[in-house]
């Protein structure tokens, strides 16, 4: 039995000890998607607790406690911050292997310096600590960035944002840069309530009215213009399954009702969506923007929690495997009109990486390396197991070399030590091939520099971070 | 190489040995779901050989033989039982790595005491063993449960059984509980030939005509109180795929066509299954009886099995995966109108794995640990490979501390040997996280504490066994 | 740390290193699937360089290549071939624990006993060497092949091919047997531009004409005597999906639209291919020929390789899971009519892998070992992993004794270094349980004979080579 969390934590082998210690430890983090506040950057946001740091937000940490039985009063509720932590402390001890108690531990150690398990018996220790860290200038926001090299950021913003809290952090001197990246997901669901209410926001926020379908591209493009100039990169989009259709005569039809305040169906949603689509790949492409989509997920599943909590309560879960025919009419129109940008696809059904790693595979080429690909374990899948299954599809996509790494997807400010966890588990993975003779030993140095690109030069190559 | 099924069995890890010898192998057994005939264990059954015991019914066992080749004839049909024997255990020899070849040799050593090896060349010499073993008073069906430290057991019996079986069993001093489960799957099955006679059997059985929708509710509430007084602590369905519909308003044409006897098509079976499960849900969530769901399989493949040997032939498969928004829908129903009970879920197909564990997880809390749940690897599921991958999924979603663990699901006597089987696997599982310095190991107590709930606590505080 | 590619390459199991080296090396190869030309056999094709052996049609490579971001010059372009060859081997360099730096190694290996990696450095001199040899007679496609000890190969061959080149090749003495395989996708395929052509050219190859369904079925019957005569052991079958309706009912409507060139619907190709597929079981089952299935790609998704490179550019990718309803109906359709053929079924996408393994499972028996059964990991599972996942699955399923194993299905005369690639796979899986203690180390020869069996004897039986 091993010490617990000892130098070589997550990595038994003995090249990817080499690896990890050489080549991914030094590396500065590109987290070039993630749900950072703007707003709690430029404020530079103090904590009052390890409580509001850590469960303020955190439904992965909500669903444990409910699973464990604790009452939502110390979850998401009024309750004693001190009293949530401990119940919280409690229900760590049974995630033996689970990811949860891996970052938890990692957080403690890498940001509070704080080596002892968390546990009920320690709980009030461990709080009191951290609470008088907390206090400390270097423990807000912006500190807790640095403390893990950010080097850069992108946050994730709607085309209605002004961006004005992004052009006060280009004013301020951070240390690393707070990039927008654009989430055009409300305009491209006419099946939601409020949408017709958000056509209008939108309009307000670009500078014109919408009253046509073309009107809503052109905020878009208005939008994209300004994302531009505010150093945006990339852009971003969730979808319970990729509904793309060709056919898309109704369009105008389909837009009035939806700018009615209408009822509008999901199929008919998913027309007026595929014709914005076609504009703002065309958008992505010219500009050299990365198009990231996120596929898979049903959200908001729990009417208790919706009213209790609302929505991002820890009530989302996997939804179904894509159509690898729709995908390949999507993917094959952009390639045939030219329009095709690099690409991260993103699924939270583990049965889909197979089906999106090899679709990813048919558009790569042009010059690109790792034009099209699958992203890093995403959600339920950001385990040591689900970074594993990932890693497989990358090796066996041949895609692993130009794979664009890690990301944090969160919205806490501790949450960066996830990059740590990736790296360690990429270099197990890579030094297991080394140790058994499958790969020469003499030419670790050719996977060090390979290690070091996952890690943050391919992503930084890819997404253009000057 | 290690010897041939040493005391550390399936467990390399050192933390695993001592949590299986220090915290899970002294647990009771409390097997909440198999399929045992009460009739057999009141009447204390004699088996005549071992085969008879191991071939009588196990369709695991018939399977491989037809894989293997062998004749119908020595699998299900009138072969003489001492050949039968033989070429099972040739079959055997071939069963490097199979479930099969773990459970016989767990068998073998844990009931008989046989510790070689089970192989065309030792048949004879363990079948003569057996024989002489089965005569003895503790090797009938009382003693093969009682052998197993079995504390209680519950049966999976039908709405219109009148239970006198159960009731007489009762007045016996076992040593051990018999309890009713309620498994109402043909009173749901309005498109299966014979619901008509069906329905007629179940108002018979409780006391009144069924005439109407309302009348089968009725029937089937009575048939609860019966099966409540009788101990029932649990209810189960086993569905190709979860077919929810809210729209129910052809219920009482639907019903009326079926009461008399015309032809129903699947969809239209789906919408008075889903007035019906309105109804149990509610009568279930009451009562606090536990949901069991079996999700995912297609039944009697084989015309052929069919016609030779009937239902439960071996020719079974696995399904589709389930539908996720279908799922939500079923449950938020649940939900929202205060009428979900303790659940656990089971499904065949593993890759419905993590979408009913993340579904499950947006239904926990309100005070009960591991309110809704992914049930423990079923059927096809049921290896070494298939136990790790529901694990995985207890891990990531959190909820293994509260996890109600193993039942067998068998028909037969012997299968109980199946608890140390998924015993030393949860105990290898969760000593390699200590093992690698993933939890310490000074925190082994808690792990141990954990691997004995989920032994035989959890479900006991799950289902309310008292 | 272990050295590159010892002689336990692949097999760190004790147990396992016994039985490669002592049961699985010597044996023979019998490839029953493959896409060799049999017209490059007959001229015994030389290879003027490395690069032609390997980047010739092997769009396993040009994928690998593309996802780096060479130039399609440089891949399937007019580029110099020592050039090319330079940028394989960069590319490979970061092809750690992928399935092409094995492939690649093993074949430098074993064919031109190379045994320095492959990188940009080592380029120029490999290249050098391997184009040396090339000019050797034994390095023609036939000496490539005898090399290898092939015993015997089916190639995969149209309906319509008039089999002189097959032979051609039965009048010389290759050392090896070279058998046609049938493989009537065109004849099947109504909704495919050019159907009508092919009508007409399979029925001039037959010697009749096609006017109406029964001629279709006529003279597919009549190639099978021609094939039949050639030595056809084999047919096979590629589908994005198995879509069999029973309904035939529109045949001769759907036949006549076909015939006169207009469009058709891929629901009523289905109903033609039903149709066919009716006559084609019973008449594989009449001759004895094994059915193969490969089920689940999508072909073909690239604008842009479809104009630069036309069909197999390596565009093709991992579709749909199969429909279980569908499977049970067809399977259960032949086994009714005593119809049923032994059968192969081959899948792609790895979630169907236990769907198709338990469906093979409800159709075994019947004397035949193995009767219908999942075949070896195919295409993009054809990795070390995916090995695995096939083997796991023949093993939960029982019919690893009986498994008929590996196949190249490559168009390369240097592929057959993939049948060691997969006994060593084959060898460390069941090592592990031998090691383990799960199977008595005392029988390990009974595991070798199982071993040698699935390496050569079993496919020999299963296919009727004689």
């Amino acid at each position: 039995m091993r010490g617990f969390m000892d130098e070589n934590y997550l990595i038994s082998s003995e090249a990817g000890q080499i690896l990890y210690r050489d080549y991914a430890a030094g590396q500065p983090i590109f987290d070039f998607h993630c749900h950072l506040s703007p707003r709690e950057i430029l404020e530079d946001k103090q904590y009052s607790s390890i409580t509001e740091l850590w469960l303020g937000g955190d439904h992965y940490k909500w669903r444990a406690m409910r699973a464990a039985g604790v009452d939502e009063k110390y979850i998401t509720g009024d309750g004693d911050p001190r009293e949530k932590f401990r119940l919280w402390a409690k229900t760590c001890e049974r995630l033996v292997g689970n990811a949860l108690y891996h970052w938890s531990h990692l957080e403690l150690s890498r940001y509070f310096g704080i080596d002892e398990p968390l546990c009920e018996e320690s709980a009030d220790r461990i709080y009191d600590r951290c609470g008088e860290l907390l206090k400390k200038e270097e423990f807000r926001a912006r500190g807790l960035l640095r403390r893990m090299g950010v080097r850069a950021l992108c946050t994730t913003d709607d085309p209605a944002d002004d961006l004005r809290v992004h052009a006060a952090l280009r004013r301020e001197d951070l240390g690393f840069r707070v990039l927008p990246a654009f989430r055009p997901d409300k305009a491209m669901q006419a099946d939601k309530p409020g949408y017709a209410e958000y056509l209008r926001a939108l309009g307000r926020a670009n500078g014109l009215d919408i009253n046509a379908p073309e009107d809503l591209l052109q905020a878009l493009s208005r939008a994209m213009d300004r994302f531009q100039e505010a150093g945006c990169l990339a852009s971003d989009h969730g979808m319970k399954i990729l509904s793309y259709t060709r056919d898309q005569r109704k369009t105008g039809e389909i837009f009035s009702r939806a700018l009615a305040g209408k009822a509008v169906s999901e199929a008919d949603a998913a027309v007026l969506s595929s014709y914005i689509l076609d504009h703002l790949t065309r958008e992505y492409a010219r500009r050299g923007w990365v198009m990231q989509l996120h596929l898979g997920v049903i959200r908001n599943n729990s009417p208790r929690l919706w009213r209790l909590v609302g929505p991002d309560a820890g009530a989302d879960s996997i939804g179904p495997v894509s159509d690898p025919q729709a995908l390949a009419e999507f993917f094959g129109a952009l390639e045939k009109e030219d329009r095709l940008p690099r690409t991260i696809l993103y699924c939270l059904n583990p049965a889909d990486n197979p089906v999106l790693a090899t679709m990813a595979g048919n558009f790569m080429g042009g010059g690109v390396p790792g034009r099209v690909q699958l992203g890093s374990a995403w959600w339920f899948n950001d385990t040591l197991e689900g970074i594993r299954r990932q890693l497989d599809e990358a090796i066996s996509g041949a895609f692993l070399g130009y794979f664009v790494g890690m990301l944090t997807d969160s919205r806490s400010f501790s949450a960066f030590t996830r990059h740590e966890y990736f790296r360690r588990i990429l270099c197990q993975r890579l030094g297991e091939v080394i140790d058994r003779g499958e790969y020469p030993a003499e030419k670790l140095a050719t996977v060090g520099e390979m290690v070091r690109d996952i890690c943050f030069g391919n992503a930084a190559r890819f997404f253009g971070l000057n």
